[in-house]
């Protein structure tokens, strides 16, 4: 029953996750931001550089980036400094390679579908 | 010239459709309607059986998966038959990977720095 609830609350969680994931990444500026992320960690004003936008604007798009845990950001003295978070790009990476998967399959089963019943009709 | 506005043009077009294709995955009754329909086709009342919504509330996802490219609807009769679109899933799964593939390129480097730097202070 517990190992139940936990699962429950796993499946719950990952749910939460790849909804803000997918949210996050529904922005071109914060797609920008996580490409020059997975390149090394930065800071905000390294972020906000390529981007026309305030720093204040910036700084609430990295807020989003960290709440879905896409981001995470340190402060040492006057510097927040940015690293990418691997684990929340990898489970909304596998979601969709699952989906490919299983199209995949689908393909290969219908490909075999049709070349039986072609040869059903070849036979004499 | 003209060559540039055309690649300007699927540059914008293809940042609007992955702000649309994150958007429309961020919602999980969308993503079960598109874990379904990877398995084959299906009409509006088969997506809507495992949802606890209404009718009308399932056509309002389909709309949305339908804006972003990633589902074609087709109504015969009475019913509305809905296929997945590959391509825009694919593109969101390729900006996914080209991510990965960054950091990793990027951990290897460090990788081979720390290593380099290991071989300098072994030396005598």
């Amino acid at each position: 029953m517990a190992a139940n609830a936990g699962r429950l609350k796993q499946v719950l969680n990952q749910t939460i996750d790849l909804d803000r994931t997918f949210h996050a990444l529904a922005d071109k500026s914060r797609r920008t931001m996580v490409e020059r992320l997975t390149l090394g960690p930065a800071s905000v004003s390294e972020l906000a550089a390529p981007l026309s936008m305030s720093l204040a604007a910036v700084l609430q798009h990295v807020q989003v980036l960290e709440s879905c845990g896409l981001v995470k950001t340190e402060k040492v003295g006057r510097t927040r400094t940015c690293r990418i978070e691997r684990a929340a790009l990898t489970a909304a990476e596998e979601w969709m390679t699952e989906r490919r998967r299983s199209w995949e399959v689908r393909l290969d089963r219908l490909g075999d579908t049709l070349r039986e019943e072609s040869t059903m009709k070849e036979r004499p």
